[in-house]
């Protein structure tokens, strides 16, 4: 079929392509007896929930404009392509830690996908003052394995050069990321506001810091050239539903090939976010200090768990043609590879701090905002929030060798 | 045409192929009066000479294996499309230092192009002790403008995206890279060889440095992940043809996207191979010191073009997403953007050694030698020059912190 052949579903769009997959699908009953909700509350995207009898699936669809903007901001619907080509990627490493993909549609752009109404969002989770004993420890060991199993650490060239073919293509969302992370904050746009008049000082500062706009920009140069892995490419704290015992990954049509401390950095600065807003948040029944404690001990076992299982990774399923096995034939050869990796995840960890205060900064001052602070109705108590983040970003980005270990980072952000 | 139409020209083939190209490509009289040399030396191709009455060209055509390993190492013809692919990415930018193409064709897997019948292979001239004033300022300037014109400095991010999809599919010869250059020279492999038994010791020596294959292993992630330009790929005095007053560069067939220090690199490291080989070809009337001069001379206007000539494009000619100009208004602003600049110099500067280090070893220990090296009959004079270059590149690849200006590897290079 034609391009042409694309519409917006509706619920008897929903109903017909529902029908067609059965019973791969399975709902029960009649259609007359399913539920159909649209619950979309992202930037981009439908999203319907489809309850019947004897289960139940989520429906995503891609608009063909950025839906927080309207039409009059066009978007390649290819994006639901991109999505699906990253899920298939990563599926066979990540286990669990991504939805069951049903079906995906090539004309409608859409993915017939589990539904996770048990779940929530992490985000509005943990704006809620809510923890997840075991999230941290699930995010770190999912970026590692996604990112390593589609690195040159595991992959032939070959194979590897094959999937950036692939993903080479995903131009438009790429253009986003370029666009409203490493460009627009750091100077006047229509796109940008911030929380006015209250920041009014703050951010101009920040558009005539010439050593920050210097380090955004250098991340930025890295986000386009460094082609590690496969990224999520909006990893953060809004692409990931929980409940008490589970935790998955959605919503990556962002997909590309570059540093793996972008996708790392990426929840990594959506989890400060969160601790920077909860003073916002705070009630007379609850100060959210300790929220605020554990919000960082997850930040130390995320980076932790990352690191421990990329390094496991490395030692025992290293398959790629980076640092090729067949040198290593001698314990000394050990000891000198087991200095380079501590080296490289070194590398990983600062690209990390970099990239997270980008997306810091840029979710303060840019285009799309988060509901952390948004959702602090009292504009002072939130600009204050919102400036300790920014100051804090600005540092990272501003001042890196000061930043060579979470300690210290733990350090500035409390002091 | 099928791909099954391919076959090897020989000289009706070629009579045909070029009459089929009349008026454009203009010979001149009747077939039978044309000259048709084939005059290939290198690795991979068919290369034929045609001279008429009132013109020449060359043609090159691939062949479905790799010429110096015969049928048995089977090779993907598609290098003669990425040869081509090339040479039109940087045509508007390079000038005269490409040879004009006139002709590629997709079934046969050939390039008609301009016949350089007055120039040599830069090699073979530096070999001779020949001295070409003007090539090293030439060889910066080109690198510096291919490289340029193809990055994030100069391309939107889309473009350059879909320039790196065209180019992720040039697989079959990046392998070749991988394992040539950056696996093979570090371990036991059938396809090595050295100057035996001279070199035993230090070939042993060198498979056994734990540190020298962490840091080759390094420049092969490096070379597989940092996608910053379009690269020649194998940029060395074989790839160059010159004459008194020209300079122009060939083959391409290895292009890809890659770190823009492994241009440089290449070509830096084929000037240093020609200056250890230099007393191998001394003569009782001329010891090639004052040509060892000479070259170190050339390397050193070689990367000081390069660098002048990318630095201006960066100032004058930056179109692209990296660093982008919108973000630049102030004093300060260009102050901090210069120092910005100076430091990616200094980072390419890195590269270029660790690059070039790692191909003077493999040029020496792995499976494709120099002429520079293999022309010196003598075993003993030939293995003391290979030795000399081997020591150097390892101390390059093993030490680069003792190499952050060109001044101290001129200093090492003559203790």
């Amino acid at each position: 079929m034609a391009q042409g052949d694309y519409r917006m579903l509706d619920a008897a769009g929903l109903v017909g392509l529902l029908e067609g997959l059965a019973p791969h699908v399975r709902l029960g009953g009649a259609p007359s007896e399913w539920r159909i909700r649209e619950v979309g509350d992202g930037n981009l995207n439908l999203v319907f929930l489809v309850d019947g009898p004897e289960g139940s699936v989520c429906v995503k669809q891609a608009l063909p404009y950025v839906r927080a903007a309207g039409p009059s901001w066009p978007m390649s619907l290819e994006r639901a392509f991109f999505e699906n080509a990253y899920f298939r990627a990563v599926a066979p490493h990540v286990g669990a830690r991504i939805p069951q993909i049903f079906h995906y549609d090539p004309v409608l752009y859409c993915t017939v996908m589990e539904s996770l109404s048990s779940h929530i969002i992490l985000r509005q989770g943990l704006i809620a003052g809510r923890r997840y004993p075991q999230m941290a420890q699930a995010m770190g060991e999912y970026v590692a394995r996604a990112c390593f199993s589609t690195s040159n650490f595991a992959m032939s060239c070959e194979a590897k050069m094959e999937a950036e073919r692939l993903f080479a293509a995903n131009q438009a969302l790429t253009r986003i990321s370029v666009d409203l992370i490493f460009c627009d904050p750091y100077r006047q746009s229509e796109r940008n506001r911030h929380t006015a008049p209250q920041l009014d000082s703050l951010v101009s500062e920040i558009r005539a810091d010439s050593a920050l706009k210097v380090a955004a920009s250098r991340m930025g140069l890295k986000f386009m050239t460094q082609s590690e892995a496969l990224l999520h490419g909006d990893l953060h704290t809004g692409s990931v539903m929980v409940n008490a015992q589970d935790c998955r990954v959605i919503d990556p049509e962002f997909a590309l090939y570059g540093p793996i401390g972008f996708d790392v950095g990426a929840f990594f600065a959506n989890l400060l976010l969160n601790w920077f807003a909860q003073p916002g948040h705070a009630t007379s029944q609850d100060d959210r200090m300790a929220q605020q404690e554990w919000l960082w001990e997850q930040a130390v076992v995320y980076w932790n768990t990352f690191r421990s299982t990329f390094l496991q990774l490395w030692s025992q399923a290293a398959t790629g043609d980076a640092y090729p096995n067949v040198l290593w034939t001698s314990a000394q050869d050990s000891g000198a590879l087991q200095a380079a990796r501590d080296a490289y995840l070194q590398n990983v960890f600062a690209d990390m701090l970099g990239f997270a205060a980008c997306k810091m900064i840029r979710r303060i001052i840019g285009f799309a905002h988060v509901l952390d602070f948004e959702s602090i109705r009292d504009l002072q108590r939130r600009a204050h929030c919102e400036a300790g983040a920014l100051r804090f970003a600005r540092s990272l980005l501003i001042h890196p060798q000061q930043f060579a270990s979470l300690d210290t980072v733990g350090d500035a952000l409390t002091s």
